[in-house]
This record gives C-alpha cells, sequence and structure tokens, in this order.
C-alpha cells in the first residue's frame, strides 16, 4: 500500500478535512488520466461541458431525502449590516477553528454531489432527435465517515461520459464504453473488476432507489483490489421523466460512465510505483485503444 | 455591449444563482486564455500547483472580519441518525427552493475566496532559499449584491502567479509580470489601463487593510473600460508572516497577479465580436510574446 509520505513526495498536499492538492508528478498524471478519459469519451464524439459549481437545491430534493449524510451546502451570512458587523465584531473563528456565524441567508445551492447531474438540468424540457453524448469534468463533495488520502475524500474530481437516448442506444453506450475502460486498464496493467454496487442510501430499506438497485443490476463498479474506480449506471427512464427530455416520442433513457480521478491516481502509483518513470506512458497507450 | 443570448449561442450556461457553465467556443476559449495565462506563467519558471476546494477558517479569520459579506461557507447535516431523519423526513426542499435544514455541523471550511492563500498556507514555516514562484487556478466563490453574467459571478475561475522572495524579488516580479500582460493584451489587440485600486472592505474606514492600499499603492488593476481583468498586488510582509515563512532572515515578502477568466473572456469576445472565427489565436501569439 503506498503511504501518504510517498504520495507527499509525489506532490500530495493532504488537507485536514478529507481533500487533497496536486502538484509536480501527481498533477501531471492527474491530468494524463484525464486527458485519456476524454479520449475515450471522444469515441462517441462527447460534446464537452463545464458545468457552475453548484446545483440548484430545487432539483435535488430526492437525492438529498436519499443521501442527507453526504450533502454539502454553500451558505452566506444575512447580508445586513447589523448582521455583518455582529459577526465582524465577534471572534469570526473560534479555539476549535469553527467559524462563529451569525445569522445565515437561505440555502439554495448544493456543492455538487455528482457530475452528471448538471447534464440532466441543462436540457430540462429537451425533445432529443438523436442520442446526446455527454462528457463532464467537475469536483464533487461528498460527506463521509472518515477519509483516506486519494481514496475517499470530501471532495474529488468526477470525470463522466453520458448517454441520453432510446433504451437501446443506452444499453450500447454503456456496454460499449466498459469495453474502452477495460481495454484501456489492460494497457496500462491495471487489474479491474467489475461487479453490481448499490450506493450508500440513507436508511436503505426505506428508499425505493436501493431497493431496484439491489433487485436489477443498474449500478455497476469496476475496482481495483477493493477500490472502485469507475461506475457505469443506467438510470432507465428515471432523470428523462423528472427532468421532461424526451427521446423517440417517450421519456429519454439516460446512463453514464464515471471516472473517480483521484482513485484512478491512486491505483497507478500503487500499480506501477513512486518513480513517475516506471509510470505508463497514458497518450500513447490511449492512442492504440481509440484506434483499434 | 455582448448580450446573454449572444453569449448562450456561444456556450454560456447562466444560472440562476449568479454562475456560468461553459461548453463549445467559450470553453474553447476560456482554454485558451488560460493556457496564455501558464505560458505567461511559464516566463517565471512557476510551479503548477492545483489546491483544494476550501480553505481551514483558522487561516482566514482576518479576511472574514474584512469581507463577511463575500463569504461562502462548506456546511453540512449534524450527522445523527435523528438529525438525518427528521431532515429526510421533512420536506427537504421549500417552494421558495430553498433547502429546510435541520441542525447542521460546525463549519471549519470556507469556499476558496482567492487563490493564491493556498499558496501561502501550503507554506506555512518554510524558510525559502530563493524566490518561489507559483501558479495557481481555482473557482472562487464571492457573494455580490447583483451578478451578470461572465462580468460579476458567486463563482469564478482565478488564475494567479505568486511570487515570495525579497522585497526587490516581489517588485520586479509585478512590475515585469505588467509588462507581460501588457504585451499579451496589446497582441490579442484588447485596450487595457492600469490604476490603483482598493478591495470592497466592509465597514471600509474601519478597516486597517483598506487604510493602508489608500495610502500605498499595493493594489493595481487592469481594466478593459469599466471590467477589471486583471490585478497586481503587492502584499509586503502580510503573508510572510501571518504563516512564518521566511526569506533571507526575514518575513518573506509576496506579490500576485490575478486573471479572472471569465472577464477576459467576456472582453475578448466583446471586442472582437460572436463570431468565434474573428477571435486571436491566442497559442501564436502568446508565443510573441514569451520568446520576446
Amino acid at each position: 500500500m503506498t503511504t501518504l509520505a510517498e504520495l507527499t513526495d509525489l506532490g500530495l498536499r493532504w488537507d485536514a478535512y478529507g481533500q487533497s492538492g496536486l502538484s509536480g508528478p501527481l498533477l501531471r498524471l492527474a491530468e494524463d488520466l484525464d486527458g485519456a478519459f476524454r479520449r475515450l469519451a471522444a469515441q462517441w464524439s462527447a460534446t464537452e461541458e463545464c458545468p457552475p459549481p453548484t446545483l440548484p437545491a430545487s432539483v435535488l430534493t430526492g437525492h438529498l431525502r436519499a443521501f442527507p449524510q453526504q450533502a454539502t451546502f454553500a451558505i452566506g451570512l444575512e447580508p445586513t449590516d447589523a448582521n455583518l458587523g455582529e459577526f465582524a465584531d465577534g471572534p469570526v473563528v473560534d479555539e476549535e477553528g469553527s467559524v462563529v456565524l451569525t445569522r445565515t441567508g437561505p440555502v439554495t445551492a448544493v456543492l455538487t454531489p455528482a457530475a452528471c447531474f448538471h447534464v440532466y438540468a441543462q436540457r430540462r424540457g429537451a425533445r432529443l432527435a438523436q442520442a446526446a453524448y455527454v462528457t463532464t469534468r467537475t469536483t464533487c463533495f461528498r460527506r463521509e465517515e472518515r477519509y483516506e488520502p486519494l481514496r475517499r475524500q470530501w471532495s474529488f474530481s468526477m470525470r463522466e461520459i453520458v448517454c441520453l437516448g432510446t433504451p437501446a442506444e443506452t444499453a450500447s453506450f454503456l456496454a460499449e464504453t466498459r469495453e474502452l475502460v477495460d481495454d484501456f486498464a489492460r494497457l496500462i496493467d491495471l487489474p479491474l473488476s467489475w461487479s453490481p454496487a448499490t450506493d450508500p442510501f440513507f436508511r436503505p430499506h426505506r428508499q425505493p432507489g436501493f431497493l431496484l438497485q439491489r433487485v436489477l443490476p443498474v449500478k455497476h463498479e469496476a475496482a481495483y483490489g477493493s477500490l472502485a474506480l469507475s461506475s457505469a449506471n443506467r438510470h432507465h427512464e428515471h432523470f428523462g421523466s423528472a427532468f421532461g427530455i424526451s427521446r423517440a416520442g417517450v421519456p429519454a433513457s439516460t446512463a453514464c460512465v464515471a471516472f473517480g480521478l483521484e482513485r484512478w491516481l491512486y491505483a497507478v502509483v500503487d500499480r506501477h510505483g513512486t518513480n513517475p518513470d516506471g509510470w505508463p506512458d497514458l497518450t500513447t497507450l490511449t492512442d492504440k485503444v481509440v484506434t483499434r
């Protein structure tokens, strides 16, 4: 197992709250990995979209109810002079390092929990004349009980490739993208195994989503050892119905393949060692996958 | 003036809370602009650092007291089963689109207000044997009374080039980087003018920082018309003292040049029109600046 000290030498800056900063070899490797995933996305001529960092709470009601333990909200002080003055005249931050808040404004924005939500929210009401392929990368926030450098973080980078189309189009997309991921992992000598998975629902047995995931194989994860690096998700018409997106006269099916950048980073270092000279040349190798 | 409809056609997705998503020509232009700024940073052989999205509140006490109206905090629900259950059993989001919070946990993290804070915080206690040059890009959050697409946003991308060194090293850095910015702006035919500026302090006349900015020319902004695109900031030993960073046996001086990416984007479109064919070729032109 690669240690924090080894990762620090490679450019990891691990913060007190379960987040990472990157520089040096790890930052270059992260950019190369993301470049490789973008090349996989280019197989679908996927459009690149760079979303804002938050989502409106109003589009996430169901998600927040299912995963309240993971949510991170963006909040500000109520912007009246009296309230701001009370804040500024107070201790501001206490001895434990916590902000001593005065009155706060309403919370209307949630820090992005999953990159692909933006893709659906942006297409509200759209009628798709053909399947749509999109790729996006965002910083996602998910609170956990404990954090581990690169492997389990409060905030992390998620690259996704998303398909919106008919059930057949999304099924083909998932099957072929999983094959591309497998080819890529084989070329960089990273042993991956796919298996069905469920999301960490709050009170799972009272959640329709969890029960669905138990009955239907809607989510599969590709793991390096016990670490899930990527997931392939079939949402059926869930988002198509929720956002009024149609394809061929009925609610669109959607599917996505997600890459947890920091986890891929960890896996490459763990597999190929802490000397960057031993890391695979991702650019050249990705060419081999995408031109097969 | 370029309209929201024109910007939307070019790939802007303007959200309800004063933030932008980008795709298409605007996303490519944003990446090209950032590439150009990185090439300016390369003149200083600046190290690239990619920080986490938040800063510990404990390093921002002075900043929060000076700019409480701008701060955005990251907050989660108190993670007890009872509290999460109360949240999930409630309305979650009300009719106005605001989250119906139950008890929240302590706020220990602040969404980054300025990219360069990470650079100083990471070097706490460092003794610099030579001047250090760093470049970084982060999503910054600053609440405002009103927002305008690309020109004034709650969240936006800030690229910075930072120098930590002696007073003479930081002074040279600022003078030369301002010249590089001027050369670049001239090559892309963007009229810029520099002038002294002050930050929007809360209750400015009670703030030592504001009084300093009024007396000493520590902040200069480069504006396109009335829109400040970049700033050059001389912090003297403020951050060197605060973070115990020394250079040549005394607290290090620091200085930074910041680029507001969305504002540069707006300026290029406003100056060169809404047809991407008329936009300057940033890669070729930047080569001319950096090899002069």
